[in-house]
């Protein structure tokens, strides 16, 4: 996230962020080239730049579930519909989104149409998540407290049926990682719960930059099936909350549906206790809007695809040979530097005379550097280095920056970091009156409507019709009907905080101690 | 796979292979907890053994296309039925196995039990391979000819409806890699068809230790809708031929099928060349058929979820803390030292007084270290080391042992490849009669119906009476159908040789320029 800039500059993108904040995301997308709809409806074809981001996220975050005792594993992409039936709640939450498997083949009809045939007895639920065909597994494995506790994540798809689809942030298939694990006591499962939240809230913080509240949600916004609902709400650009992460604790809800029971140490039969917890290709949407600029994409340099571009400039369409040597050679020296552990990742780019500049800036990549003949002749060899960060070049010594490589890439992440906490700390406010409370959702007349607000910290008695009453007031005056139906609340149970956090802001009161209304 | 043994010794795994072939597969399976059926008909869980094996897989292939130029992305489970049926081959190759998707929800019938509702208009076939979905953005990626050429792969589950599944081998969901390409010429696309077969080649030779025949496939055994099939065939322990890899010359068939069209440097459109290659999980089950033994599963160090696993042998049931200890010591010096380019991977298992040894023999485990309260009394630390393809423990100097671990592991490797070659060069003759042939494919009396044959080099003219013949003939004398229909034919061109392959054999003319009827 760049510093706000003359708006009057031609910028990378149009239009730009404070025009039309949704249609600038879409416009980031496609420029960065990160992904595209395709003509499924709802699923998207995630392209190699923004599929590398992935691949990073998962590569780093699989390191810190290991670090944590978690080992992979695969279960079915199918569902029999019986299982699935077996929590009520769980059903009842993901029943309306379901795509469902009925036939196992096709057949021409008497015009040559294909159509399907083979109906199945039962039908096939495609996992919309998996606690219910991963309990079945666990229940044969589970005998005894010696068997536990069971530590497993699974990377996959799933699909959930989406009727307003979003690029990464809402999409009927998506792709993610899904932890399930079962305990022999409710005190380790909780401990697991919170040690997973933890992680993500590490994860996002260390890796992608963004700081987040973290906390427990009302009853109303749990996980279907959950006896207690974490999360992880990042602020983005448009001032809203991202839910960046869950990590439920299950109870003995879904061991009792699925017979996952053991011997415990005095001898009785006992349901275990178990968690889930999950993050997906949401995170790269999240990333954008939290990261990008009107000039597009800008990565943090833990997770980009590439740390470093290197642009041979040609006179004509070809390039000279010499530069494409002195590109390659310096390519070579970076890759034998590291940063967190793993070597710096450079990319020569293809030789271009104009293009490529604007190319690599809107892709977000945190260095470029444009090499053409006239640097080859100067003695020491100093070449033109440019942040995504920073406007214009610096010049320097090409095995200064080599040394100092992984200093800069760090100080371009730490930087990143700062400033989007500052963004969110600027817009986040202390609110103890209703009338505050109101207008702080309510756009003023010179304000973009939507971009407004951001988080308010506010007091809470924990009540569902507070709860109610909020989403129904603010849905009248300012239209919020759906983001609010996907409102938050968080009890920063840590720091003994409450939270309530609506698509358009986080409300709190600032001891849990101090329960009140929150519109006192 | 162990030198034959005493048929008299007791074996962890019963029955042994010669035994029961297919059933002793099931048992190494169970006993190495690699996988299990799950109650979705054709579907396995993978457990974390077996995933971890497969996780090594990936990112050692996944180097391998890296650094010939791919790059992954992905593309969406569903396939609009429109979209299958544009290749009509392809189609018809694949409508009977094909899950597919007719509902997005689930509702309440008047009795309360739950049914599909929503139906589609279009109904979605998930993903058996993904040449049209794909083929469907590159349409919209590749306008010019310096669009070109598109070198793209895929992680994914695909769906291919199984009537006799096997685990590993035949399951209806499994998990594989597809890459998916697009070239300017012709000559391009098939030099690229060529480099995958060998980069897979080098794979399974290199990284899985199981040497293979290459070549084409006939027409009869092609890849619905492809001009040219390669492939890889292994050799296991039953003599039969297991196909590990494929590489399909596309033509432009798909290109036709889904409009990839570009402009060439002379101005003209013109349909793109394309090619599609995939490996599986299927390869998980030909490591366990290439060296599995009566004791289990016997792991290539390269792909092993763990090289050395560190046993603190415990008198009662909590180990000695200073065991633990030097365990713990022992593992962290293993850790610093490196195999392929891979940190070595050192577990310590639990303590366990008696039944951790066998548990990791039949897991495949390279290298098993005990370690008990006596040994921490020598001086200098002298341990008890025990290979997976050694009887007994050899007693080393603990940090002569840390220093050699990487030699170990190689000689391993190499030992793998060597035993796995020489088994499969025993079974493979070159037959040149019609009654030599038949009798080869034939069981004698004193053999195992399920274990006798091998790979036959033989004559062949090319034609598909002939194919057919031998199907027919050998169905009726040996009950070959099943594996006949699974039968390849590799016409190994780079070494102008070519080779007929049914599951029970590989039948080669041994000059292309010597083609006459297989059969005398």
């Amino acid at each position: 996230m760049a510093e706000s800039v003359d708006s009057s500059r031609k910028t990378a993108i149009t239009p730009r962020r404070e025009e039309d904040f949704p249609e600038w995301y879409q416009q980031v997308i496609r420029a960065a080239e990160l992904a595209e709809p395709s003509d499924v409806r709802g699923c998207m074809v995630i392209r190699p730049w923004g599929y590398g981001i992935w691949e990073n996220m998962q590569r780093q975050l699989d390191a810190m579930f290991r670090a944590t005792g978690h080992r992979n594993a695969y279960f079915p992409l199918f569902i029999p519909l019986s299982y699935f039936a077996k929590e009520a709640e769980h059903v009842e939450g993901f029943a309306k989104e379901c795509a469902v498997v009925t036939h196992t083949r096709l057949e021409a009809d008497a015009d040559g149409k294909l159509r399907p045939s083979s109906a199945l007895t039962e039908p096939l639920v495609i996992r919309p998540t998996s606690e219910t065909i991963i309990g079945a597994s666990y229940a044969k494995w589970v005998q005894s407290y010696r068997d536990l506790p069971i530590l497993i994540n699974q990377w996959a798809n799933v699909v959930r049926w989406e009727m307003r689809p979003r690029l990464f942030l809402r999409t009927t298939e998506f792709l993610w990682q899904e932890g399930h694990t079962v305990h022999e006591t409710e005190a380790e499962a909780r401990a697991e719960t919170n040690q997973m939240l933890e992680v993500y809230e590490r994860f996002v913080r260390d890796h992608l930059a963004i700081p987040v509240f973290s906390g427990e949600k009302s009853e109303s916004e749990r996980f279907p099936g959950a006896v207690q609902t974490l999360s992880i709400e990042a602020m983005v650009q448009d001032r809203k909350a991202i839910q960046a992460g869950t990590s439920h604790f299950l109870g003995q809800n879904f061991s009792r549906a699925s017979g996952i029971q053991f011997q415990n140490r005095e001898g009785k039969q006992e349901y275990g206790w178990t968690t889930s917890w999950g993050m997906s290709t949401r995170l790269v949407g999240t990333l954008v809007m939290a990261h990008g600029d009107d000039d597009g994409l800008a990565l943090p340099p833990r997770i980009a695809p590439e740390h470093v571009v290197i642009i041979p400039i040609a006179r004509r369409l070809e390039a000279d040979p010499r530069v494409i040597d002195a590109c390659e050679r310096l390519a070579a020296e970076l890759r034998r530097r590291s940063f967190h552990g793993e070597r710096i990742r450079a990319q020569i780019a293809r030789a271009d005379a104009g293009s490529q500049k604007w190319y690599w800036v809107k892709k977000g990549v945190p260095i470029r550097i444009e090499i053409g003949p006239r640097d080859l002749e100067r003695q020491p060899f100093v070449i033109p280095v440019s942040r995504r960060d920073e406007k214009g070049a610096t010049m320097m010594d090409a095995s200064d920056f080599v040394n100092r490589v992984p200093d800069i890439l760090q100080e371009m992440q730490s930087g990143m970091l700062a400033r989007v906490t500052k963004f969110r700390d600027e817009h986040t406010r202390v609110i103890d009156s209703k009338r505050e409370f109101y207008d702080f959702f309510t756009p003023a007349s010179s304000e973009k409507p939507e971009i407004h607000g951001g988080f308010a910290l506010a007091h809470w008695n924990g009540s569902r019709e507070v709860e109610e009453q909020i989403k129904n007031d603010l849905k009248v005056t300012s239209k919020l009907l759906f983001e609010l139906s996907r409102s938050t609340i968080l009890q920063n149970t840590a720091n003994a905080f409450s939270q309530v956090n609506q698509a358009r802001g986080v409300w709190s009161g600032r001891r849990r101690t101090e329960r009140g209304s929150p519109v006192g």
